[in-house]
């Protein structure tokens, strides 16, 4: 309700208020107001502001630490720190290393570019990166992407390893690049496209895949087809079930999926023994290993790892295709996988950073990400980013600062160089239930409640996303997303709302009578708020649109009696924009509503909608008069009019 | 300025005034809420409407005159309105004669083409049409972009006739299926998508395109380029300078061009003699015409039309490609050619629409185009659809209804069937200078001045369609056209405005302090408007501006030593949706803000809002109390708190 002392008394002595016409705001040069709007598009967070009024060096310092914030936090680091990173670095580290393996597998690459993908990137992370909380490395739904995708370019990827291999690097290079540019010419405002509703939905789906997937090593099947969708595999779990599948496979995997989904839950349960949930999965495969290394069950046709290759990433800067047509596959493959995963790392680190309160820079982070990519293209590495389960347990853990994927990138180190052969004798099965444990997360049943609840039109889209994954393949529900995104914010700006405006009883204040059931409309007066910047994909409706309300009103003050409408009164509040076609249209409505001896009336526009009214000089063709500070002054100052007899 | 008589007192006698709480809409059932929507956004004109409460005979005539509308205006025609309709359409047939003949040319198509088009669909449009006004028949830019499209697939138009022609038929036919899909299945609002900037800068650049092809004509150069652009063209034309140029030709042409030009600067100069520069292209083509016979200029090397074939429109549908590639071929130019003709002949019809006053159904319009070119594509005729400039003249000649076109008909009737003939000495010159005239006029320099004036984004849209036609081709600038207009679209939605809201000296209303000079801020409280529903393309902006306003004011209050923020008012109503990006945003924001021992305050926020609001039990978290109907209602409540010391 809005209240006002002062100028009650005014009213009532007959004068007419208007004290406060509407402004047109202080008249901005063009080049300012070009600056203002690049400005605000592309350096909406102000960049340069801690540099102002600061000494060259300390200029360069900053511009340093922009770069690698370790120089930043590093300098207040210390032990009590260092133990909280320690604890959840080792924790992540027994989490990350049988995932590592089990998902080079999902890209269709041998286990050791798993582990070596969560060596490097997580150190270059730890410099330049401003997340907390993120852990880094491979994670399942990048991998099974870049695995298709590459697939649909070299279907065989058994048989041209080398080939396989070179062009996964030259996708991973062109993914750092393009996160890095994304970051570095200020455009992280892409990745806002694929809405959240779209999201969970392509997660949902792509968890279904791997974990459908994983039907292969978990069953022991040996002929298994290529495709992802569910009906190709589904197809394939059958007709492999007289003869392919293999029981002490079954046994081995459906016991350790048992044990780990169990183990998820307790951990969910109480949140104290969220290491149990996390360690279950190094333990599994120890125990898996042991088991098949002393009964020699892989002569029983349960398939084992046989062979990582021992010591750190080798370099493969010269893998990488600088030129020809795979450079463009390459490219094509690299800016779809750098997008997915920059999706999650942004949607990760904003999460944990609300929870802790510090701010992330997205653009800075992308460029972190970006080269993490890059250098990790050029030493074995595949696209890494951060993990959605992984940093969850880092967090739980206690982590401080990045140091815990130090530590994490230190095992991982130690691994490799160490206990590579130990891994020989880990059967499949174990590592398809470490993936279809880990991807049951990604199911977030919680969240699709809510979209139903909440927004049709999202809950649409996330279906579409799913279903487009699991019946077709993850492009194909990738771009059902997007599209999905894309119609709804292409619907929102063509069917933009419209209200019929009542004065709520004893106060002044006019709200939609659909909201308010006790607010009442003015007899004469048609009072119309539309919810919307008027556009070219708008205009045009809403000119109908609000002829339709005249229409409508005109035909109910006939019912009942009432004297026609004189006024109509749009409340411009919501406009918060408007173009040439808008003015286009307001202009024919105006045309129209003379003809009928209507006078047109705006309440309270935008400064810079006002502007474009005086530019335009459509002010002059409605009169000055007719524009207000509110409805309310509005109404009053229009309602002595249609009481007299002139 | 809003102001309420009842209420002060309570506000002073110590009771915070609650009398109206934020209402929660009545809860609809989700079948109604979908149809609801759907309506919205296809049947927002309620095409039933009339059917209502109707007997079954009635509903019928209902029914066929909403396709055929001649039976509703038809039963009231008489006799003075035929008075007009005769002038008026034999004005515009004198106008479409020669235009039919040069526009043919342009599309690369033998003159007769243009005749019929110009025959049939302006008569099956004055049956199904709604607009009273518009002029049917071939136009330049439709026909020039026809044109390009038909070369790229079949580039040497004049080897392959029929083959040519077969292609042009196909692309006809299915730009009216196009047509009438789009109005048929209410998609109309698609062409919307086209923003005024954007058709401004395409036509402008079209013309000049189309000009600088008739320099063929008017120079009489023999060896010309095939491609549209600028470059290419002025290539042709300087190498030929030397040799190519024919002289009497040229003084043909400038001198037709000067006369054409002037008659139309007479006609714009003063309205009432509109008709000089209606009839001066037909008095053109007869005075050369007869020049050029008696003269037998052609034997100079003034290259003549030579023969149009005589008599009416032969069947054309066995040329129609049917299956095969050209199918595809034709289908895909006539989408691009059918879109093009519906956004020029609806942007017409709803010009003059409102300046007569009567409502254009645009369904009901595209499915008459759309009727008219499939009729057309079986009786030899081309994309034809409404011409700026003939609809114009068809309005200044005092034309009552669609009866004119049925004039214009009958009179390109008669010219085919009698007089072809006498087109034989006609020059190409004559016909060069009659496009330039009438082409002339879509260059609107008034137009692109006032969108520098107003939007500058429209400005850019505007200018990177005109450039991309005149430097690339006409696909290139409608492309250009259509991505700019997007692009539009998609940064409104991503970097919507904010404001800092100010309370006006002597009022309750609280408006934008950068716009009104003299509104205050309220210490201890932040109010910030947001301006535009809050979706997933800008939540986590909005969430971050927020942020940065609060950063600054807390700056700007430690150097006035100034008490802290203690409230942030989000000041909602121009928030008209919500989705769950949005509240995902408001729910960190919530976080962030309560880690600062600030209070999240909502004002005013629409029914949709308020209901998502509640579904997602985010009110829970802030507070159903820190809910309030207007941003007055908010600060009297909260402001009491404050200056307590709790």
């Amino acid at each position: 309700m809005e209240i006002a002392s002062g100028p009650s008394s005014r009213r009532h002595s007959g004068r007419l208020p208007h004290i406060h016409k509407v402004e047109r705001p202080p008249k901005q040069n063009l080049l300012r107001d070009i600056q203002d709007s690049l400005k605000e598009t592309f350096f909406s967070d102000e960049p340069l502001r801690p540099y102002k009024d600061q000494p060259g060096p300390r200029k360069f310092l900053l511009f340093l630490q922009h770069f690698f914030p370790i120089l930043e936090w590093g300098r207040t680091y210390n032990l009590s720190k260092f133990k909280g990173d320690l604890i959840a670095g080792l924790t992540i580290a027994s989490l990350c290393v049988p995932q590592d393996i089990a998902y080079a597998k999902l890209a269709n690459l041998e286990p050791q570019y798993g582990l070596y993908s969560s060596f490097v990137p997580p150190l270059i992370y730890a410099f330049m990166g401003s997340s907390r909380d993120i852990a880094i490395g491979p994670v399942a739904v990048v991998s099974l992407l870049l695995g298709t995708l590459l697939q649909n370019e070299i279907p065989d990827s058994q048989a041209n390893k080398l080939a396989y291999r070179r062009l996964a690097f030259t996708a991973t290079f062109f993914a750092g690049i393009t996160q890095f540019a994304l970051g570095f010419f200020r455009l992280g405002f892409l990745i806002d496209f694929l809405s959240h509703a779209a999201i969970v939905g392509f997660m949902a789906g792509a968890a279904v895949t791997i974990a459908l997937q994983q039907l292969k090593g978990l069953l022991g099947i040996k002929n298994f087809t290529k495709k992802t969708d569910i009906v190709s595999v589904m197809r394939s779990v059958w007709s492999a079930a007289h003869h392919g599948w293999n029981w002490q496979t079954m046994v081995i995997g459906l016991s350790f999926l048992a044990f780990l989904l169990f183990t998820k839950y307790i951990g969910k349960k109480n949140k104290k023994f969220f290491w149990v949930a996390a360690i279950a999965p190094l333990s599994s495969v120890v125990i898996a290993t042991f088991f098949v290394g002393i009964t020699h069950a892989e002569k029983q046709g349960v398939s084992i790892v046989r062979h990582i290759d021992r010591g750190i990433n080798p370099s493969s800067f010269h893998e990488i295709h600088w030129t020809g047509e795979f450079l463009l596959k390459g490219l094509r493959i690299g800016v779809v996988a750098g997008m997915v995963a920059l999706t999650e790392a942004v949607a990760i680190g904003r999460t944990f950073a609300a929870m802790k309160d510090y701010q992330l820079d997205g653009n800075k982070e992308m460029v972190a990400l970006g080269s993490m990519n890059i250098v990790g293209s050029m030493t074995s590495c595949y696209v890494a980013t951060g993990s959605f389960s992984r940093s969850a347990v880092n967090f739980m853990a206690g982590c401080k600062t990045a140091v815990s994927n130090i530590v994490m990138s230190c095992v991982v180190l130690l691994t490799l160089v160490l206990i590579t052969p130990l891994f020989k004798y880990t059967p499949n099965a174990v590592l398809a239930s470490i993936i279809i444990a880990a991807v049951v997360g990604l199911v977030d049943i919680g969240a699709v409640i809510l979209l139903w609840k909440i927004d049709k039109f999202d809950f649409v889209a996330c279906m579409g996303a799913f279903f487009g994954v699991i019946f077709k393949s993850v492009e194909i529900g990738l771009l059902i997303a997007v599209a999905i995104s894309f119609a709804k914010i292409l619907l929102q700006v063509t069917r933009p709302r419209t209200a019929l405006l009542g004065k709520l009883p004893g106060t002044n204040v006019y709200r939609n009578v659909e909201q308010y059931s006790n607010a009442t409309t003015v007899p004469g007066i048609l009072i119309i708020r539309v919810d919307s910047a008027i556009y070219f994909s708008n205009s045009n409706y809403i000119k109908e649109r609000i002829l339709r309300w005249l229409g409508n009103e005109e035909e109910e003050a006939k019912k009942l009696n009432q004297s026609g409408i004189q006024f109509i009164v749009i409340e411009m509040s919501p406009v918060t924009d408007i173009d040439t076609s808008g003015i286009h249209s307001f202009e024919e409505l105006h045309k129209t509503l003379q003809n009928r001896e209507l006078q047109l009336v705006l309440a309270n526009p935008a400064p810079i909608v006002i502007e474009k009214l005086y530019e335009s000089k459509f002010v002059n063709l409605i009169g000055e008069d007719n524009i207000f500070l509110s409805v309310a002054d509005a109404v009053t100052t229009l309602t002595p009019k249609t009481q007299e007899p002139a």
